[in-house]
């Protein structure tokens, strides 16, 4: 069921560096600190280090990977914000202008926007053009995409994410741009996560509290509708997903495939990582979450995922500007190696604790 | 009982600018995103706004003042680091070596170490001196110092605060040095927010966890034997505290007469930042959590500066380390209004939401 490139990419993955992760245990417990006192933030370094096989871990290349697509099941009012505001973000992308290139700036990191199935008002000459078809279909009615479509946004995920990789990107964010897909995330979760619709939905951006009824009557019907194999991701992300999800699952499969660390955002992000380690548990390894997303479903997919938010911003607003903002957290967990002395060049010595 | 210098700072402490916390509301409001949907990084940026009097925050020149000192409670045997660390570490801190100098490279923000009571072991040129006396005496067998020595401490902090701030340094955070200053903090948080000492005594820089019980008692024994007054905030210091203590206090209380941001670190800066509430409840509006500390208090304390901090690092390092880690989410803060574009430059119309 699955296409070579994506067969070859999961082959490549492979579980974590065991030696350099006690190597880095070490080097941090010898630095000039109470040993363990910089918490999850060594924690961090340590996970970085056996991802990217060095104890010297720096990113100085980090890039926050945005895929854009529209969705059919806009036209079922389970979103306020206009459709053609996905293709205007996408725009504005290119230009610096949106959340996650403002964030960006502080870790002076890339924004690399793609475009997988945007429907489009407006050409956008600047955008990467991986275009599938113009948006899913409505998932209320019928399934999102072919299997073949959802292979190929999951390849034009690998295909960006090799390519920006092999230009010398040490670190990757993955973000989203799509008007109604936090209902598309809200159906994949419910059904991989085997919980009722109703804990996993939420208010998107800015859906009134009243209108959350019918979203979650509309997760429902596109289950029931689709009856998707919870068993099979590709089942999940063709009869439920987005193109832009499918695409941010394939960027995390090249991602660890190639030994680079991955950071997520929110609630779709969590969505497609699930996918990806549906399809390859190893890719779990590579994952570092950012911030706590507010978003109803968020915590039961982080539990599915066992992963813990660094950053607790009731945030919502995805495009990555979660990853965007842990970046620098990240260049932090970096610089307690690079920058902090020794115990021993200090003659001090601590009780074993 | 306060000095002349302590009123004239106090008196200086005004209320946050509602004018500027609307308009920076509205202007976030116009950025091309969901209203709200940066979350606590949008309230961060109001917050910030409100207190630098500007819509357009920027703060180019930041600052760790981190204040060092001995504590005479040591020798009960609540802390397993040998007493010499503080000495040593604020040497390493004027050589960039510490943990809080490698997170502030991050940022490229400045940290700054003043000596307010440290046991020289070692001569150490490069620190400002400002020693009021070589350590605190034994809180379990009398007071910590003076009331005119805690009334020095707060002062060494204003003067040190002042200097900087007039020397341009435009956001602040604190940090401290000083081994067994956690008995200190939890005496202090103990009775400044009447809890029981076993609620709010925790393991410190790795105190083995069967050694809690003798750390609460020897808290309970200096609570016992001070009786300092729960509603005079000097004589909880002089009684219990610490001269970094009192110095961070002086440092927060001048920062916000300044109308400068003060980002907080753990558990120690949560003590004197209630000392300084107490002394004028005006301070609060200026105070920026970092880092949910975890020392067992924590929550306690925080709860009574009614703060919420947004990192989730599990860190215990001090020195103003976990304020260095949130200085980059503060650029983010501002990034935001000097980066993005507006909802109408992009002809994009929002419901009111």
């Amino acid at each position: 069921m699955l296409s070579p490139l994506i067969e070859q990419v999961i082959k490549a993955i492979s579980p974590l560096d065991i030696i350099i992760k006690n190597k880095m245990q070490k080097k941090l417990d010898g630095l000039v600190k109470p040993p363990g006192s910089l918490g999850r933030l060594e924690q961090l370094a340590i996970q970085l280090a056996s991802i990217s096989s060095t104890t010297d871990i720096q990113y100085k290349q980090k890039a926050i990977l945005v895929f854009a697509a529209d969705h059919g099941v806009f036209h079922e009012g389970v979103a306020v914000t206009p459709q053609n505001v996905t293709a205007i973000q996408a725009k504005n992308m290119t230009k610096g202008l949106t959340g996650v290139c403002a964030l960006a700036h502080v870790s002076q990191s890339q924004v690399i926007v793609t475009d997988v199935g945007i429907i489009d008002t407006v050409p956008i000459s600047e955008i990467h053009h991986y275009k599938i078809c113009e948006g899913t279909r409505n998932i209320a009615q019928g399934p999102a995409m072919t299997i073949a479509q959802a292979i190929k946004a999951i390849e034009v995920g690998i295909k960006t994410a090799q390519r920006h990789i092999q230009q010398g990107i040490q670190l990757i964010g993955v973000g989203e741009i799509g008007i109604a897909n936090t209902t598309a995330a809200a159906a994949m979760i419910s059904v991989l996560c085997h919980k009722e619709a109703d804990c996993v939905v939420g208010l998107g951006a800015n859906l009134p509290a009243k209108q959350r009824q019918h979203k979650v009557n509309v997760v429902n019907t596109a289950i029931q509708i689709n009856r998707p194999n919870p068993d099979q991701p590709i089942d999940i992300l063709a009869k439920l997903g987005g193109l832009e999800l499918g695409a941010m699952s394939g960027a995390i499969l090249a991602a660890a495939a190639l030994k680079i660390p991955i950071v997520l955002d929110g609630f779709l992000s969590y969505a497609s990582a699930l996918i990806a380690c549906r399809l390859c548990p190893h890719v779990n390894a590579y994952l570092i979450p950012s911030h706590m997303s507010t978003e109803q479903g968020a915590r039961i997919a982080l539990d599915a995922l066992g992963l813990r938010p660094y950053l607790d911003m009731e945030m919502r607003l995805g495009e990555g500007s979660g990853a965007a903002l842990l970046f620098p957290i990240i260049d932090a967990a970096c610089a307690m190696g690079e920058y902090m002395g020794t115990l021993s060049d200090s003659a001090i010595i601590l009780p074993d604790s």
